[in-house]
């Protein structure tokens, strides 16, 4: 294994920003106090703890006391899941947790596009009188797709009118899983519409394990862990201080900068489509032209055997994934790569690229000319170049 | 407020150790990896998370397969609950956790004796032929009463086998929050003989919302949060690996320690027990006189008012706690009080004194001499010296 890394996977796992970590310390031995203890060390552990809360809903135009801390976005999508007993409209891309969720309910999936996009037409018609929830993704953790949220929110909307016309009182809520994009998309609960969110520290550069659920007033949860009442209540257990400090900081540094970073990644991202379309005649890309995440680049090599170039790859230093890290864990086909037609024979060829804070423009040449050796010497090796 | 602290709130959370901060930090920034991920440094840390859970497992005589992390000992407990559906039985002076997740089922509260002891008698008394499932702590985390959890292991082995004999299969399992004393006291599976185990990092050096369910083979968990797939289905979510690698360091130490620790800290109550009866007449001490976690000590007196000697001991560096951390949020009477049959003017009066690693001869002796004075002056200002 060569020496330096080019880390190209970053819609798995992101590391710890220092500023994130540097933010968190403290926490672990110094200001280690609980929360709900009574004495002023703690008390300012506890005012530290709900202003970090605070600094994190204003990343995305909400209040403190509307969020839930989780212990990751699994978590918080159970939460939100969980929140009614009723039929439930999801699309078949989704993340593993919103479609393990899911089928605790009488459930529709929703077909996505070839492009991978969930129509708001599609979300309308899967909706039945039942129907208590909606869960449609930001963006897609595979393909990078950017899902019609603000559309399908209309569409939640509009049906919660119809009920109320008619005398139903029948709550339907829009939960959305923006585990992914966040940093890297607007992220903006009035401008998105929804009535549940979720995001995922782990995915943002601050620490793993750590998670929110949005709700806006009204929305009721069902809490899943019960104890001692902490986070009003709704998930009880003694506080993550350093966990929430360090995400809020994380949160914080992400929106603030999204758009130059946006722009980075959407260059870097362009410059390696270019090089990898000019070297493969045979490339398939994947997702939405446009409506993708701009560090996502989801390509595909018909016939080619994309688990032997992740190898291939590792050993000179690059990291990338085939599909999904859960999907990959499990040896199985993704989901997401089935729900969009791909044939069999493409989705094994299939690498998913995801850029982010490790990525700039020497790393990605260099690791784009890695690439393109690796995969012109595996298609030599078989024939096929 | 005084330069010096003398933190004597342990059971309400403890710092990192400084050698648990040194194990984590590695893994925040440089090892990040999703540990699901295919490439080899993600591979690593895997590997690098397994060893710590069979290490953390093999500090109580268990085996890492067999554990489920969770974050922190409230979800372990719900986790624990929620594997029946049947009848529980549990004590009166058990943590909120316990009493909460208790609730969701019909269940039965083994009323504690006086001295907080829970009587397997008594447990068996409960125990129906509807019961499922028995919980019982290890130790108290107010009065530091240590339970007599073999010999309630006995009369739910003595169950199970009554009801094998009459053909009868439906499963009784015993749980043991062992949250509060680990590091104290010996913890180890087979000796206690219980079928499932919570441990929580937090309370014994670790960070915050990690803790562990341990099973039995054969004891068939339902899972609370489900997605990915991790921790063998039982519990989704992108590993905490950080945590994990934390808890295991610290679990390790506490283990190590125990026995000097343990001597250690009950020289260090002695004397601050002796000092207390010596200079008040009225105190009340609470919990068994032998049976309790070495460090704790729970001491009243009649009539005082705890809360304002909480906030005049502060005032001067002493940071302990009336009740305990759950209830003192609530600003409610301790639950645990009440079961025992305090009166409310001797629970009004308690303060629990928790020792550990950051008491030594020298600030115990200075907290005491504190103590002491603050509640002269107190019971001089109301006229009860």
């Amino acid at each position: 294994m060569t020496d330096q890394l080019f880390y190209l996977d970053h819609a798995a796992a992101t590391p710890v920003d220092e500023r994130v970590l540097a933010a968190m310390t403290p926490y672990f031995s110094q200001q280690f106090y609980n929360p709900s203890s009574p004495y002023a060390p703690a008390v300012q552990v506890r005012r530290d703890y709900e202003n970090a809360k605070s600094r994190l809903a204003a990343t995305f135009g909400a209040k403190g006391d509307d969020i839930v801390i989780t212990a990751g976005a699994t978590e918080s999508i159970n939460l939100a899941l969980g929140s009614t007993d009723r039929h439930v409209v999801t699309s078949a891309i989704e993340h593993d947790a919103v479609l393990a969720a899911a089928k605790r309910h009488n459930h529709t999936l929703v077909a996505p596009t070839e492009k991978g996009i969930v129509r708001p037409e599609a979300v309308a018609a899967a909706i039945t009188p039942d129907t208590g929830l909606v869960s449609v993704q930001l963006a897609n953790n595979e393909i990078g797709t950017i899902q019609p949220i603000r559309d399908i929110a209309t569409v939640v909307e509009l049906e919660r009118k119809r009920r109320l016309d008619a005398g139903n009182h029948d709550p339907i809520v829009f939960h959305c899983d923006a585990s992914q994009g966040f940093g890297q998309i607007d992220v903006n609960v009035a401008r998105l519409g929804v009535d549940m969110l979720t995001l995922n520290s782990g995915k943002m550069y601050g620490p793993k394990q750590v998670g929110l659920l949005w709700a806006r007033p009204g929305v009721r949860l069902n809490p899943i862990i019960v104890g001692g009442g902490q986070e009003r209540g709704l998930r009880s257990g003694t506080e993550n201080v350093a966990g929430v400090i360090g995400f809020a900081r994380a949160a914080e540094l992400a929106h603030e900068h999204q758009k130059s970073e946006s722009a980075r990644l959407q260059e870097l991202r362009g410059y390696m489509q270019a090089e990898f379309m000019n070297a493969f005649d045979q490339l398939v890309m994947s997702g939405h032209p446009k409506k993708h995440l701009p560090g996502s680049l989801h390509v595909s090599i018909p016939g080619l055997d994309a688990e032997r170039i992740v190898f291939a790859l590792e050993a000179r230093g690059v990291l990338l994934a085939t599909g999904s890290a859960c999907a990959a864990n499990k040896g199985t086909r993704s989901h997401v790569l089935t729900a969009i037609g791909m044939p069999d024979d493409v989705a094994d060829g299939s690498l998913r690229i995801t850029l982010g804070r490790l990525s700039d423009k020497a790393t990605v040449e260099q690791a784009t000319v890695i690439i393109v050796e690796e995969i012109t010497r595996e298609l030599q090796r078989t024939g096929r170049a």
